[in-house]
């Protein structure tokens, strides 16, 4: 099969790329083609038997999408998008990267033609918007505070209509605060939830932007890899007609994950977290949803951490060998 | 204050000029001019003392958003658009009419810069999508199962995203099934709603395309206009971030509504109802919702009419001078 990966320099694009070439295969089928798309170039999959194309282009560009197309990718992995503070911070990147991007990719496979694809589209929970009940069952409604969650509620719109239509067969996943993030901080407003854990346990001190009573809900870069594999295999019929998704994951405070920090590295590790509120994270994060119900998608298979120690053990486990500094 | 109509020869544009043309003035301040705007000529108003423009032109055509805008109109009704069928046999035209027109409307005021008009948008009731709760109040999500009503939707998120902005200062109206449309039938899959009271009114036969116990959910032309000017005199603090509201109406069945025309009108004028069953529209209308709680658009001080008699009577007095054949 040929896989479209679009995003694919980013961390999900990345480590989706990395698992699909460790496995050889999607769901029993055998990958023979991977087609990397981002704006920075893709790195290229160690150790893979398929062939990889990557191609280093603006999905928002007149006719990339359509040349991504034309190569008929059986599986599309649509992460490709800038990020929340950066959206917020750049209306026009913003609209172009995150909503111009996704049109041109479905009006490319509208205007295909005789073959419908599976997509595959990574929304986010910031598509939501407070006052927020307790508990957000599937049921809430999308009323983002940012333009980054605007882009993304619009996204699922379209990929909804697009497959209701039958041009595609989409499948919408709204991420949780993916934790913990590897690599440098990125311009995510949600950058912190990982650094406070990334650079303690890298021997470096990391800021904390908002107050430690602030809840939220994680999941791990190998579970997010883990959504977007599983939603390639789920048939439609499964599905249904409301193919957007809220993934599961860990909801706990900050001081819960600073709690979580100090039992498994200690409180020296712990201690290398530095307070110094921001006034646009602080803005950005007070109008994020915190807990998730997200009854369909664990119904239909979709598993995430247990804990934040889990979430911790893993990237201890992935990023550092199984080494703390 | 020069107020914009865009989609001004449409049922809802007109009748909204016509009563901006007979008060004279919006929320106690003088209409010096009225600009006029569809891609169909708009009938000018009779009466009205403001200097009146009338543009033939689509809004999505580049540089004609730019143009209406250059104007720099306080309000802006924005009602222009394509109907929920129309859209749905023609995928293209649904796209371009109901959301690029919109997008080329708040690109073209953000551009402008240095302005902020207050923008009411007529969205709809399609933008919800089954299966619904026995009532559907204003948390519950919008999953569309047509392409009108994913363009309603995602023109709802667009104009929350550019009032947070501050870009403009927005207000969506979903607005109920407008009953009794007058004039000919269009290609609303609402469209039998009205025509089974219209037309055995002016003493035709009518078409029922579906069951009796469809249950849907009504307010007049009269009381959507009444919707549309109070909206514009909301002000925004009042109406807070939630932007887009779910307008009021009378739920009953299509067996109600019969039943309110054989009150008013005779058994003679009730029979002139044909049964006859279309699946387009027996499966449009089935995606549709039903009751809605609409309770901050009460709050707020929106009102439509209190019985399906309420709206024949309406109809009568509004279209056919009183008077039933």
């Amino acid at each position: 099969m040929h896989i479209l990966v679009t995003g694919a320099a980013g961390m999900i694009g990345r480590k989706l790329t990395e698992q699909l070439a460790k496995d050889g295969a999607l769901h029993d089928r055998a990958v023979e083609k991977l087609t990397l798309t981002d704006v920075f170039p893709a790195p290229p999959p160690l150790g893979i038997a398929a062939a990889v194309d990557i191609i280093t282009q603006d999905l928002a560009t007149p006719g990339v999408a359509d040349n991504l197309i034309a190569g008929r990718p059986d599986v599309i992995f649509h992460t490709a998008g800038i990020v929340s503070a950066e959206a917020e911070l750049d209306f026009d990147k913003g609209y172009r990267s995150n909503l111009d991007g996704m049109r041109a990719l479905l009006e490319a496979i509208r205007h295909a033609g005789g073959f419908r694809p599976k997509l595959i589209f990574t929304s986010s929970c910031a598509a939501f918007g407070g006052p927020f009940p307790y508990l957000i069952d599937d049921e809430f409604h999308l009323t983002p505070h940012t333009s980054y969650g605007t882009q993304k509620a619009i996204c699922e719109l379209l990929l909804a209509d697009y497959t209701r239509r039958g041009f595609v067969d989409g499948i919408g996943l709204r991420l949780p605060a993916i934790c913990v993030r590897p690599g440098k901080p990125n311009k995510a407003a949600s950058g912190f939830f990982s650094s406070i854990i990334r650079e303690p346990l890298a021997g470096h001190e990391a800021l904390l932007p908002v107050d430690e009573s602030i809840l939220h809900t994680h999941a791990s870069p190998r579970a997010a890899v883990g959504f977007l594999i599983h939603a390639a295999g789920l048939p439609p019929d499964r599905l249904g007609p409301r193919i957007n998704l809220t993934m599961p994951g860990v909801s706990c405070t900050v001081a819960e994950q600073i709690a979580a920090l100090g039992r498994i590295a200690g409180d020296k590790v712990a201690a290398r977290i530095r307070r110094e509120p921001d006034p646009l994270v602080i803005r950005i994060v007070d109008g994020w949803p915190h807990r998730f119900d997200a009854a369909r998608a664990r119904a239909l298979g979709f598993e995430a951490e247990r804990s934040f120690d889990d979430i911790i053990r893993i990237h201890i486990e992935d990023e550092l060998g199984g080494v703390i500094r």
